[in-house]
């Protein structure tokens, strides 16, 4: 007997067939001999009608937080209810829990509240009494009992610190696809599903543009040590499991152990550049501190040694924030007295990604090698522990992903191509 | 100042566009020096919906209680968030609370708990920080936490609860129309709003069919002598006030006190008679046990003298239920050896409603001298403390109201006649 909390998101309980799909899911669970909690989103479609509401009735599309999140809160609290019943009428004894009711406490930034902690006593009285427990995701309440949010993705947080609170066996994430793979299926068809990848891999696959899970989730299960799997709610399939990277270890032996666990790439950011700044101390902060004053995100930065007291610098922002970026770019460099500002927003980011990075040297080179080979002009470099990440020009992007896929050694082996709608890597 | 309770049903606030409506109202009141507590309603067609997703997830058209409750709720939930943020953008401090939030704290009676207690603080916190309190009508929660629902028209037993608990100054239902009537002005253009009416003729009127108000509202508001007001949210003026007794009569003076306060009818009702019953001790019982057994709700119920040992016995029943009844009462007659079982439906119920009645000699005579007047045959007659009805065939009601209304001095003495839509006595 073990303890699984399962995450099904809005997608997954878009009508009540949906729900009734993931019902057999869960039931499954239970006769598997697991104990189940289950968390699920709001239905698809209804936060959007909920906003709207909001948005018509604050004549404003920032609401006011406290009653936004009430409003919004609803959302979950309608799929639990209605997953109950289903649970029932098919014959499982379940039971129902809002965040209130839980007692998910939270601070009290409405929109985006974070955990504070967490009574698991309801939970685990229902789950003695032979229940299966289903807990609205994404909500919770302050310590003055105003209902609050947890921001996007908040349902997978819900789902990993109930894992934690509980000290669940594992926490179960249902998606849209059925694991987390080596790259985007669609660009490379040998990609392979990872049976196992870890949390800073993981991490790291997913601030480069993957939208399996939640960065916010992610980092919380590997904080609090909470095995994680990727799962598909539509088909069977074991998933892909998150682990401390100790575990990846021992199960797949080190000889078997890949190098690097996958590639993401990334056509969403755009590049600038400020060329021949005086390179003095604190220039840094001088050109990217109006950047960060505008709430402009800055991803990849470098900036080279110096020549003759002057320096070229470079970001990456996302592509939206393209213009605005040039803008403020242009302004600083009159007042640094830079000689130039280039801009570039057509550009593919490319990222190799593995923690076996660390221990192996030649990661790096093999990379730039296999590029070179097909002819991709390396712009910028970056690196990490358990990263290299590479911006190109927009076109050298998939070839790029299909090259440095065949020269780690991630294509499939068994020659099976896979085709998963909706990976987006 | 004085402190007001408001409540809004969800015709008033099924829009946005109705929700700004009901805020103009309420920040009039607010204007106007008072501290106000708004109770609203889930918007109209809200519950339908939520229903229909509980109908569909539990196959069934009771859905699991706790989990139905919950999932009703949330209409309310959103109305409050709603109306709290149109209060704030039009400058009006405002603040929502759930029934949970606020604490009313309910019995496990699902679909239809009874409020126990309600915490006031949280609400006189607020109305002292100067805010209006947005409160989630209908919903309450039990000592374990769960959400309750109070069942149809919760939202005015909310307010009058609210109402009780604050000692409010008066407690203001807001309807769809502007007051309570001598008759329905439909059927007598001459019928008048009347000022005041007391909470006993405000339950005997809405018992014999008027949906002004909810019974249960009604009868708390009595027990907690909590002054209740009936408006339009549609137009403007004073409504019926409904008072004690005492306060009526001082108002409006004992001299222009009028006798009757008004003049219902009812179409919704049918008859059955046992004939020639043997007039033993218990028969009433025999008779109607069956009935009350299958869950119908009998209304008037008339037994006269007995003749040579035998007696005839007659009720009312809704005539939704007139078959089933007809059925019951033809298997007990055989069992009872009565001679014979009629029924008929259609019949017409009028009722004349007054306290003034229970002082005042004459007024039955009145009454079946004005209907003879028109020729009207009286099949039944049933009285109690402040009314008197009788059933005659269903085309005498409306002359017989008409008839009625004039001669125990009601009709609107300006000339004026009244068209209100929607009022349904």
């Amino acid at each position: 007997m073990s303890l699984v909390v399962q995450k099904f998101g809005g997608s997954s309980v878009a009508d009540i067939e949906r729900i009734e799909n993931v019902a057999r899911k869960v039931i499954a669970s239970r006769e598997a001999g697991h104990d189940v909690v289950v968390v699920v989103s709001a239905m698809k479609g209804e936060t959007d009608r909920l906003n709207e509401l909001a948005f018509g009735a604050a004549q404003s599309s920032t609401p006011r937080p406290r009653e936004h999140d009430l409003l919004l809160s609803t959302g979950e609290t309608v799929t639990i209810a209605l997953l109950t019943m289903v649970l029932e009428r098919m014959g499982a004894p379940a039971r129902c829990l809002t965040g209130a009711q839980v007692r998910i406490l939270t601070d009290s930034a409405f929109s985006k509240a974070r955990i504070q902690d967490i009574d698991a006593e309801l939970i685990r009285e229902d789950l003695g009494a032979g229940r299966i427990v289903v807990v609205a995701g994404f909500q919770g309440v302050d310590e003055n009992g105003s209902i609050t949010t947890l921001g996007r993705g908040g349902s997978d947080t819900t789902a990993v610190a109930l894992a934690a609170a509980l000290e669940a066996d594992e926490c179960q994430i249902y998606t849209d696809v059925d694991g987390v793979y080596t790259t985007d299926p669609r660009v490379v068809p040998t990609a392979r599903r990872l049976e196992t990848v870890t949390f800073e891999e993981m991490l790291e696959l997913a601030s480069l543009g993957s939208k399996v899970l939640q960065i916010r989730a992610v980092e919380f299960a590997g904080k609090y040590q909470v095995p994680l799997r990727v799962l598909s709610s539509f088909q069977d399939g074991p998933g892909t499991l998150i682990t401390m990277e100790g575990q990846k270890n021992m199960q797949q032996g080190s000889m078997e152990e890949p190098l690097i666990a996958g590639i993401a790439f990334n056509r969403d950011e755009a590049k600038l550049t400020m060329i021949g700044v005086p390179d003095t101390p604190g220039i840094a902060t001088q050109i990217l501190g109006p950047v960060a004053d505008a709430n402009i995100e800055v991803d990849m930065i470098v900036q080279n040694i110096s020549n003759e007291g002057l320096t070229d610098f470079t970001f990456t922002v996302n592509k939206t924030e393209y213009d605005r970026a040039l803008d403020i770019l242009r302004k600083q460099a009159e007042v640094l007295g830079a000689r130039e500002v280039f801009g570039d927003n057509s550009i593919g980011k490319l990222s190799l990604v593995g923690v076996g990075m660390r221990s192996h040297a030649g990661v790096a080179s093999r990379m730039f090698k296999a590029l070179a080979a097909e002819g991709i002009n390396i712009q910028m470099i970056s690196t990490s522990e358990i990263k290299i990440s590479v911006v190109t020009d927009e076109e050298s992007l998939e070839v790029g992903t299909r090259a440095l896929h065949k020269a780690f050694g991630l294509d499939d082996r068994s020659g099976n191509t896979v085709s998963v709608e909706g990976q987006s890597v």
